[in-house]
């Protein structure tokens, strides 16, 4: 029998879904296995299959089968449906960067990364500049073609690249309400922690101890290692596809719970990744809702479970049982209040949970000032310490710890930065309604149970995939579209607590 | 400036090296890395690009830019002219298989390979009968098309699809040599070797021990780490591509040479790859000389020198180091006897260097009476049995180490075989010249200084890619095309020696 359109997309999108899976494990070979000398190979490799992709969604043969599916579209089920629009949303996508456009764009932010990180380490701007100008000259090509196809604003066209379904307006509105509180929050907390500074865990602890620990926890959560791998790479990861998904994290010799806080974050996307539906595997309506969605899932277990007393109340003997280490500074409540430490701090990778969304905020300010015209590049690193005196009342020592910190907008990840701060304030909002639908959430936690935790987030949001919109998908699962209160809710519990409660 | 249809074929084939180069990797993550659970996925992605690979030279634009580029071959060098014969080679290849083919192929070996396994497992040929049959229909399906293509019989083009430049013709005279000599020298050998068995190696060696002596020998070998490595699979193998090239061996604890030895053979195609001319890198002129010359360079290193009283003096040391042994089971002598001791055996992996080639001889005969319709499936048992008794005085017990005992045909590899003998011969005829240009061969390899053998090789072999034809290669780096009388010298000279000489 002849194929449909859709039935003929569906298998076009399947090639697709194999060479993004291959390219994934090439990129988790690369951090993981891959022989120094080899970077040049690799780069071919992964440049081949990109290009692969990339001329495959733009296609003329898949805009006219887009086209004739979309006309009879009448005869498909609600998830083809979904999965139709996903893929008309992947083809706006990718047409809006033409090859020419990419190559460029993958050129200027290749020399543009290689200039960042000399302009880093010599805490000189002015050596970065000019290329980070041109990548936003050309991500601005990028956005006003994307905004055509998908009647976006420019750079709300960028933001649902990685976090679909969010529009700056709202964002603006969460950040705004979030803004209003946080400043004192921060402050109180700071105040309240430093009555009772925790004891300092001592000591060093051996890669091959904390990563037994890290598999145990992993296997508890339900990391099914049959069909994924934890490894170590400099930065934590998660990579492959539902199927064969690669976990890694960075163990550090003199912070025993860096390493394992890595592995709670790139767990809680890869249960994500997991818990994808099976049917669709292989189709866009089966990924993940993009990052915002994703980071909740990682921030879920990191932060908020992770951090928690009953977690650390099931983490006490498996730490005496693989690191051997007993004493007072490993205590639960010690470790509690190390681990929920706050701190103001001009570096957002070394933000904790409560600072970290002023990193983000101020980032999000810069982004939309710079693609509204308003600022130009030369005057970011000036804007850059107003704003973080102005949102967190400290100043960056110098432009390296300033607006030279993070690479995202070196490789033209613009639009990219709110998904860290929407990430936290979804899992929240999920989190304050999962608790309320398991009652004996924190006895099973203590427990080290983990499966009601993960048949929720299945049910209500793994399962899903991308079949519902971002806020769609949130409000089934908890009643209501995204707002701040969960997460103000949650962070005031949690910091300003009567100490040792 | 526009590019020359030339020029465009260069382009489409460094698409096609990096995709194959993405393929490999994936299939040494299959063997060495991937969660057990995930073949299925990595199934699909292997497909993906296999498919990929085969659109992209069956394309008409291929061959339409093959013909013009033809057309205008005057302007081209020797190389781009050796080139683009590769690429019309690879493509009359592809062609000679329609998808259609391909994946009526892939459909009955897989289905056959599982048969085949079964089968093995009961002894029981019945069951694998009739998928034989069917894979053996296809493939000379298959040849039909390629002969007409190549200008080849059946057979011989599916010997040019790893083997090229072997005509059928050649090999039986080479095989006819072989047999003149064969069963006599075998029989004088294992009388010889009697007279004094060696003492045993007994003891487990822990495969760290034995990791880390592979990883010196390979070193001292020129094996750049930097741009490859070394890991344990189920089977032997060599991945990857020049620049990223990944070595496998599986070590034995009760047998501490085996995982030497296939490191050694391994790293023999190893340093081929990366001997391979760096400018024709992703081209086709820039891959290897088939199977037969790939089997030579393993051969030299695993056979020749591997098993030598050179090398081994060179080991001795390097074996108290990382295995802590002495006595005399570990002398030269004891160890030189236990390498290159002659036994008649019915499986052809567990051969020793003399009745291997026995094995691969009865396999060509009987493939070749497949193909010109003289032998009946169903009468392959019988006929294995007599040929192995006719060539090699024995029986096997079953069929399961009988006819059963390789997976080649289940998976529809005819004409592949006899690459196993060639690669001996042409070891042995090469190592015969390279020793005469060497006159210090012995002293730099007890020494462990390896630079001046794979300089031979590099500048003999390696450098000139698939820019010669096998023979022609042969040709100029020994004076002459391959004839069989350098290995039965080779064999001479070692296995009827006086012993202990």
């Amino acid at each position: 029998m002849a194929q449909t359109p859709y039935q003929q997309l569906e298998q076009e999108f399947r090639r697709l879904h194999a060479f993004r899976g291959a390219a994934s494990l090439l990129r988790w070979d690369a951090a993981v296995m891959m022989p120094r000398g080899s970077a040049d190979v690799r780069g071919e490799q992964l440049a081949a299959l990109d290009s692969e992709c990339h001329v495959l969604l733009t296609s003329p043969k898949v805009s006219r089968l887009i086209e004739r599916a979309q006309a009879s579209s009448s005869q498909l089920e609600d998830w083809q449906l979904a999965n139709l629009r996903e893929m008309r949303r992947e083809r706006d996508h990718a047409i809006a960067t033409p090859l020419s456009l990419v190559t460029r764009l993958a050129r200027a932010t290749a020399v543009a990364e290689v200039r960042w990180l000399e302009a880093k380490q010599e805490s000189n701007f002015a050596l970065f500049a000019p290329h980070l100008e041109e990548v936003i000259a050309l991500t601005r090509d990028k956005a006003q073609v994307l905004s055509q196809a998908l009647g976006l604003t420019p750079y709300d066209s960028l933001i649902d690249e990685f976090s679909p379904g969010f529009l700056s307006a709202e964002i603006d509105q969460l950040f705004r309400m979030v803004s209003r509180r946080l400043p004192n929050l921060i402050r109180e907390a700071i105040e309240l922690q430093a009555a009772s500074p925790p004891l300092p865990l001592s000591g060093k602890v051996g890669t091959s101890k904390q990563r037994s620990l890290a598999v145990e926890v992993m296997r508890a959560l339900g990391f099914p290692f049959d069909r994924g791998r934890l490894d170590e790479s400099d930065h934590p990861s998660t990579e492959g596809v539902n199927g064969d998904v690669r976990v890694t994290t960075r163990f550090e010799l003199r912070d025993p719970f860096s390493g394992l806080m890595g592995v709670l974050h790139e767990t809680g996307q890869a249960m994500y990744d997991l818990g994808l539906p099976e049917a669709w595997r292989d189709q866009p309506v089966g990924r993940d809702r993009g990052m915002a969605l994703e980071e909740s899932q990682s921030l879920m277990l990191e932060m908020i479970i992770g951090r928690s007393r009953p977690f650390l109340r099931y983490l006490r003997p498996l730490l005496e049982k693989h690191f051997g280490v007993t004493g007072p500074e490993w205590e639960i409540e010690n470790m509690y209040r190390t681990l929920i430490r706050v701190r103001r701090g001009a570096v957002r990778v070394d933000a904790d949970e409560l600072t970290y969304p002023v990193h983000v905020m101020l980032r999000y300010d810069l982004e939309k000032r710079i693609f509204d015209g308003t600022l130009p590049v030369r005057d970011l690193p000036e804007a850059w310490r107003e704003g973080l005196d102005q949102k967190l009342g400290i100043r960056p020592a110098d432009d390296a710890e300033g607006c030279l910190q993070d690479h995202h907008w070196a490789i033209g990840s613009f639009g990219y930065f709110p998904c860290y701060a929407l990430g936290g304030f979804i899992a929240a909002q999920l989190y304050e309604r999962l608790r309320n639908d398991l009652p004996e959430f924190d006895r099973e936690v203590e427990a080290g149970r983990f499966g009601g935790l993960f048949e929720w987030l299945r049910e209500n949001v793994h399962s899903h995939g991308a079949s519902l919109g971002s806020q769609e998908l949130i409000k089934r699962a908890t009643g209501r579209t995204l707002t701040a209160a969960p997460w103000l809710r949650y962070a005031e519990g949690k910091y300003l607590e009567a100490a040792g409660s």
